[in-house]
């Protein structure tokens, strides 16, 4: 049994390196041609999405899915708009592969350009979110990568649905029609076999929740680039302009609090403490927020309503209207707290004291460290690299926002005369 | 007993993860100081290295260690001296971390700078060589890194006689006294624990054998960067300068036939085969390389010592004097061969044909690919990048030569006036 599923989906590998090496060659217009293509399925096919999208939703009410699961895999006609629009937004992108990175002439004459290409063939994993579909496949073949789709056991009709879509779009186009596959089964041990078969696939890509990404890393053979938990923090300096540190402090928390890049600690230099928690505990409190307070916050705070923190919720990504406060003595403490807590996704400064920014800035172990601006502008569009797979946690190959030049690698070309030696 | 062992290794990385995040405000200056004190030690120390490479060798012996074995663990004064250069040559290199590589202005104010800085904590797995001990701790120092070195078991006491150099070097510097360790035991376990401490540890390199790097590769939960098998291959197209050609594959195999960048299969087109394959395979004998040849290969060359080849042979890293031979009807017959039995390390195409050469550089999938040259030039100090740690035959974060620029990551550094959303 086992063994039939893992002979399937290694020749779903072995089918997907194929692709990749065919895929090298294709110009930007015929990528485009197929994202263009796709978008039209897309678009002349939302009656099928519907239906086998309804497919998966009824399943869901039926094995009891929490309701945000469920509107997590409800593909609406805006979800559907926004997939169209996201294809059409990469075509707009340019071509990340087959740029000449750098030139040079050694003294022996041969000449060394280092240019950019694409990885190869990358894997997705990602749960329940159909849209996922989508963008993952579209960012992967504008990069010139054949992709491997592995969404979640519950949208396994919508996502047929889409593959059948973009296959369609392939079979016309002159790309490999193995471009963009799906595993078409939601057995667990597929997963399982995807994730050992480095001869093939090149990269993992895990997009999810904690306990998928903590799995795929500990069982994968192929190399993984993490997109893993945000915990953002802000620490308001003693030299703050209190008022900018308000505004920035509840837009981070309250804004969008189930995004990634939203804060999760608040940590605020013991000189100001008194000053600034109160008026920021009340704007916090108004929203809704819940305040986990630090024994010297909870003491400023007493006429709020808190509860004392442990050393675990400075840790957590409460994804929530929910904040920590931690009260520090000094700029070193900040930075340690935040190094030790942080996830090195986004932390940020508020100060009007240029060195102890620029200490920030430096010892803070982050992807992405901020001097006077909220942590929610860590993202692709944001940062100016149009569309995003995700945001990496990891410092390897892609740190932060990974977009279309983020999937690709380098090789180097080397052009001679005879050269030997 | 395993447990203290895991506390033990577990405290390694702890203080490495420390160390690392103090070494990234460590100037160029101090750290070359602390590269410059390590050579002048290991100088004044040669009598105790010595002696305790002696040690290395006689249990060597004892334990019937073959010649060559012995041979890679010996620390001649040759090798003594290569260790010092090295450093001295470090010293000369540009500090990589710290560098702009952009910065842009956004719509919204903000300024967003993506700036070199070291990885972080790497660990370093490697055989019997000690002389490595001091490379490696050499490279990862001058890129702001923090090490964890685990060397061969053979070459215990050498490589503790090396890092109490290093040891004491630190200690007379700024630099964090932790910024390079040795795991100070044999314990095959020791590496089992390293292989799981993501949390500390950001990068694992395995330099060794290829059984070496699979157990890395299929143990490690932190990311790895793999220095694997140079399965490198010569096409030699039809439109070729045969003389070159001869040269070049002659050269490239009996140079230096236990490197990584020598060619392991010769592959030539059907029609100059009659003609070419002689008279290489005079000199190639010539110089005592046995020659594997398929069918066609093998009628051409009746008046040669040959062997006939298996499939298994093409994607062999002989590192010896043997060579694969292979005869094919197309360039892209080549290419795809290439693709299939190579390393993707280095392959190299003979021709005066501009288009050809263009196809084989862009479709074969390898980290360096040469037309009209040897494969024997992929190496860092040929490529301009200085010292190297490895070749790396992975396509994430780092492909082909691997020297300080690689050692390190970036972050983004984000300035604004008050901007939230």
């Amino acid at each position: 049994m086992s063994d039939s599923l893992y002979s399937e989906i290694k020749e779903i590998a072995i089918r997907a390196r194929k692709a990749s090496l065919s895929l090298c060659s294709a110009t930007t217009a015929e990528k485009n041609d197929a994202l263009q293509s796709i978008a039209r399925g897309i678009e002349s096919n939302r009656k099928l999405l519907k239906e086998e999208n309804e497919k998966d939703l009824a399943m869901a009410e039926e094995h009891g899915l929490s309701e945000a699961m469920v509107d997590r895999l409800r593909l609406t006609h805006e979800r559907i708009d926004a997939m169209v629009k996201g294809l059409r937004q990469l075509i707009d992108l340019p071509d990340p592969a087959g740029a000449v990175l750098e030139t040079k002439q050694r003294p022996n004459g041969l000449e060394i350009s280092k240019v950019r290409v694409p990885i190869g063939v990358i894997g997705i994993i990602y749960e329940s979110r159909p849209n996922v579909t989508i963008d993952c496949a579209g960012l992967c073949l504008k990069s010139g990568n054949a992709s491997i789709l592995r969404g979640g056991k519950e949208a396994i009709h919508s996502n047929l649905a889409l593959v059948s879509i973009i296959a369609e779009a392939l079979e016309e186009s002159p790309l490999p029609d193995d471009a963009v596959q799906l595993i078409p089964t939601i057995e667990r041990e597929a997963l399982n076999h995807l994730l050992t078969l480095d001869e093939y696939v090149h990269c993992i890509i895990p997009r999810g929740g904690a306990g998928l990404i903590q799995f795929v890393a500990e069982n994968s053979r192929v190399p993984v680039i993490k997109h893993y938990k945000g915990v953002c923090n802000l620490f308001v300096d003693a030299n703050a302009d209190l008022e900018m540190a308000e505004k920035i402090a509840v837009s981070s928390k309250c804004g969008r609090p189930g995004v990634c890049n939203a804060i999760e600690n608040l940590v605020v230099e013991s000189s100001i403490a008194e000053e600034f928690l109160p008026r920021v505990s009340k704007q916090l409190t108004e929203k809704g927020c819940e305040l986990i307070a630090d024994e010297k916050a909870g003491s400023i705070l007493q006429d709020f309503p808190t509860r004392p923190a442990s050393e675990q919720d400075f840790a957590e990504e409460f994804l929530d209207l929910r904040l920590a406060i931690k009260v520090v003595d000094s700029l070193e403490e900040a930075i340690s707290f935040v190094n030790q807590y942080g996830s090195g996704h986004s932390d940020s400064i508020i100060t009007n004291n240029k060195k102890r920014a620029e200490a920030f800035l430096k010892e803070v172990d982050a992807s992405s460290v901020y001097w006077n601006a909220s942590t929610r502008f860590t993202d692709g569009f944001e940062f100016g690299l149009g569309a995003e797979i995700g945001i990496s946690t990891d410092r390897l190959h892609a740190r932060g926002p990974m977009g279309l030049e983020e999937l690709c690698t380098y090789k180097y070309l080397i052009i001679g005369n005879g050269q030997f030696k």
